[in-house]
């Protein structure tokens, strides 16, 4: 059950970089910060146009002196105020993550961060060696595993329900770009540019929400080889893919498949999870959150709803229901769920609480999980690179 | 498209009667009214139990001195104060409203109100010749309202897509209460009793909303008359009803049939609304609120989904994604879009404009549609007392 | 388990009336009486047309001179004949049922009928009386009924699995008739016009098929009252209706509620039918018909599937699987399992077994059930002709 | 609009190798063969036990010195006989379809014939040569293949709809060998025994099975290589799989992706058809089959339905309806259908035509398709035993 006067003695003095006008993911940054009034607003480096950063930043409420043209300003001004933010959201092109992220880490804030989180898995190691030493917090925003069903999937997989894992099935394919959109449009231009967007495309913005959500279902599942194929149909979008299938073998002898596109026409995201057991099988889609299908070999197909009494009742990620059962829940609660986990983290170190990364008793993607998507990548296009062949996980 | 940065010149200052610790419908009422920042949460009587009240009200960041024992102290207090509150929520059992919104009115206060406003007609009458020589904005919180589909069904209509409506289909019928649970919930037990609740249970608690629902998608209809079939089939709670159906004649010649029920076994939610024209039909699912499923004669069946290019752009309602498609939007987004109107709304005669009751440009669920919702319950029960005799709609 | 080789020591020598060329409904009766090998087609007035009943007959294999001109010469000829027809099938429009199946019966035939058997109730008691007096079978062609799901539906409710039952919803409404298709199409022509379809259109039309499922489900339950209002939104269908909708009254308390429509614009079928108990619900749908939805309350939504093996495995009327689970079967499935069952009936009755109509160990839609739909139009058609006040059931 | 009408002049005398008592798959051959009377069963070798498969064909109607103790007997005795059969069909187990289709051919029979037709690609060339040669029709119970919706995907690929194909996906998972079944089951063991099922287990048994309805809907691609990852989840079917992904480039650029299973625990069937387009996706799921999912790019998701107007009317394929659209049908028809078309082809050769062993007007499941399935399957063999490479396609 949701508790909606939980609160922290203080709010976390909280700033942005990006995320300000025409942003796709600033608003529900600063909507789940701001939902349970664990995050204050307080500064920002909303855009790189300085004034329209500053009016954008007014609008929210944010003093126009902490309305700051870039964040090194912001990071360096804040720290000379007894009021100075404590945490700060990431939520700018791919390519500058690594720099922001280190430089916050820098100046000792704890910090949410978009995924990717950088381009290398060395520059991965390097965050979260950072992170370490600094005792930060990083949350990272793969934002659907705040759902609630998925985390009644985990446990259900935890409890042995399914049995051994056998097959893990992971799929974002939309269609929104299965033509060259992005010469129209600068939101999906940068990411089709490899300078700006890394080493892939639909892998990076959306197969690693896939793959994270299996992670988050099945997290003892260690990848031990794997095979990628990567096309852009779209001819213009190569190297940078618009299509990637990928083949995995786990170490206990599961295996894995992971479709990635933009250019699956006609469909409007199919982020579908399935795992499938010796005994019974566990599938998830996005687009209808607050179900869950269960099929358990030789039983009727059961469809779980969130909210519901039947679920673990003792598992407060899966009971955060912030209204009852049929009301349909999204992917706001999802992310809200998420932050408040990130407050939560990020307000025990705050109190003096030693982090080491992670915190053993507070479910959340952390700053691990983001330097796993970025390893996933990086072995998928050494794959890809040479013809498609399996290569070993690394 | 939405615009998070819209904002009023200063929020509205907002308070809440009931809806603290325990409630079921306060927190959404909160949620919504503070997302985009339009209102400021400055007062409550927000229990009874004026201790709990208070401690519930700092929770939330309301000072001490503002939360109230009880709504009359609050409305005095509060009118004392250069900063006192412009609008107050009401969320109460149902025996409370009429009075507490016709206190509101008195004081000058806008409210937002659950339904049923009030028990009868005559009371809901008085209240909206109160509100309107109050010159004051009374928003229902008839929340799925304020989804967009609902309002692509609206529009679609309004353009003839359907041609003539001929039948309307609304149901919400839930399994919730098959058994007698208000044994041991008192947030149930209140709505099976006549003084609290009213002459009616599921019609009331259920049957409103997906009455409303019909009528925003199709506005124009007018009732002549209707036949009501009630029964307790947990028969403690007779004389009030846990299933009932409705048939309903309109002036033009259509036909409406309602089924509400809290005893339909096993189902979570099942508010559908089809209404069905002489070309196509149309029909909305509250528990999957991001697709509408339109089906024209002699056609493929048709799923259109939330925040889609195909989808009427010049329509606000319709578009006011706070999420691009694929992305589930729930209840609160709905929630959220109304509350949005409902400050609009506000603002506008705090700053001078008159309102009788509606405003022309802005839609929202109003008191004159509450009031439809209270003469609906009440026809119904007319019939029902009378062996579910068809009664003229008065 | 399905059995193949299951045959009588003689199939059952087989006559046709009605169903010859450009028949919706002949092709199935054929389809389904020789599909296991059960009966004979040896001889038939397919058409009123006597030159183009033959062309059809032979074509079917009939032999030319036992393709008659029609049916009362048929039954004279062929009771002439030591290896003349044992059986027939009635497939004509509604306005000729009576006479026709009343000389089967009086020719000593057993019968399979299209329903409505008659127009009135009167003349059904009279039918079957005389197919008591004469010792003969009559089934009706309530195809749906044969479906696997159907029987586990009605097992489930026989073993209390819903508790007591309270609500019936009943639905079969599509929109091939939303405009006025009649004017081109002779077949839908006579379905609207009252001397050859009878007191109604869709109520006889579609109607009784979701009432009958319901029966079937649900044989326990009696009609005490019923209210019915008709609509022909097409006006020149008036008198008959292309809309109607029911409420019943059942004498345990429990309530129905049916819609029957040929103006649902868009709907391929809808012929859903749902039944609600206490403690769970069940529905099924003819378009999916390998499926039945069960839901209990408080436990996960159940969806099962044909020919799995958690069906009762007792019951042969759930397990005649013509083919393993998954392998989609349909609405042809469903009749040939009827007409096996008619086969079975007859077959002992031709060696000696004295039959009262029905059968105590073979459950078949027979003519007391035929009867049972008559007697409901006929209710509803009283009650809407008084202003669709509420009628006790005669 | 199918015509029931339709015969030959002389039904085709038609005998079965194997399918007898017991068997999985005899029924729905039997029953699809003699459906629209344009086979007559003359004679079998039904059964390894001679009297078995004797009583098995007398109950069938087949003369009881027509019923033989082995396919070799059979040829022979009937060829002798002025009204011997001129088609047989094969449901035997994998391992014996090389040699009896080889003798059918060899004595002159048309022939149906199980998939796989043999092992190897040389036999499967040897017996395409062997048809060509003796002009005779061989068609390959690629059973789904006959459904209406498959044909209307097949028509909109062909007419552009979907613009130029990008992505295939194919599954055929299903979870009824999750645990060891074969251990108590004969039908399954020798499915999981080499030298009876072949060189694989769910490629050959369910995975061609899409493979070829993927063929059918886009029969242009050519496949250019392929890499297979085989498993066998439960160890004592090694070598066999009982799980395998194959991923797949063809010749124009598109690459498809498979999915073959009998460990999707809780799953019935599960399969399904993606064709993705650069305009729109089609996707067809054989447990719902009269159904057909239409995704255009940038509009609403559409649902075809069998039997409708607004499908293709020109071509026969597609409007084969027994039935009006709504009323569901399954695998029965969809066979019936192939039958039909085998029935016209080989007739067509008794009347003297000269068949190259397809017929340019007539698609059916040929025997350069099942050689096809054939060659597939060693592929995937050969990529899966040097540890999942790509080969190139030979």
């Amino acid at each position: 059950m949701f508790n909606e006067e939980f609160h922290l003695e203080q709010p976390i003095r909280w700033g942005m970089v990006g995320g300000g006008r025409g942003s796709q993911i600033g608003y529900i940054h600063r909507n789940s910060a701001l939902r349970d009034r664990l995050f204050t607003l307080c500064a920002g480096a909303f855009d790189v146009n300085e004034e329209r950063g500053r009016e954008f930043g007014v609008n929210w409420g944010v003093a126009p002196e902490r309305c700051y043209p870039d964040y090194k300003t912001m990071f360096a001004e804040e720290a000379k105020r007894p009021d100075g933010i404590q945490a700060v959201s990431i939520a700018t092109p791919n390519f500058t993550h690594y720099e922001i992220l280190k430089a916050a880490l820098e100046a000792g804030l704890h910090a949410i961060c978009e995924k990717p989180l950088c381009f290398t898995t060395e520059q991965a190691e390097e965050l979260v060696s950072l992170a370490k030493k600094q005792n930060r917090i990083v949350g990272v925003t793969y934002g659907y595993t705040g759902a609630q069903m998925v985390h009644q999937a985990r446990r259900m997989i935890q409890e042995g329900v399914l049995g051994e894992i056998r097959i893990i099935n992971m799929q974002f394919a939309h269609g929104y770009h299965s033509s060259a959109v992005e010469a129209n449009d600068p939101g999906t231009k940068w990411r089709v540019t490899p300078e700006k967007a890394g080493p892939s495309y639909v892998l990076g913005d959306v197969g690693t929400h896939a793959l994270f959500l299996a992670e988050t279902m099945v997290p003892n599942l260690k990848i031990e080889k794997l095979m990628c194929a990567r096309q852009s149909f779209v001819k213009s979008r190569a190297p940078l893919e618009d299509n990637a299938f990928v083949l995995i073998q786990y170490d206990n002898g599961a295996v894995g498949n992971l479709w990635a596109s933009c250019v699956n026409a006609g469909s409007t995201h199919q982020q579908k999870i399935r795992v499938v057991g010796e005994k019974a099988s566990i599938e998830w889609w996005d687009e209808h959150p607050n179900q869950l299908i269960f099929e358990e070999q030789g039983r009727p197909v059961q469809i779980l709803d969130r909210g519901q009494g039947y679920l673990y009742q003792d598992d407060e990620a899966i009971t955060c229901d912030r209204m009852g059962g049929g009301h349909a829940e999204g992917l706001f609660e999802s992310w809200a769920n998420l932050y408040r986990r990130f407050a939560t983290a990020m307000d025990r170190v705050i109190h003096g609480e030693s982090s080491n990364v992670v915190m053993d008793d507070i479910w959340f993607p952390n700053i691990r999980d983001g330097a796993e998507g970025v390893r996933f990548i990086e072995n998928c296009v050494r794959s890809s690179d040479q013809d498609s062949v399996w290569v070993n996980y690394t």
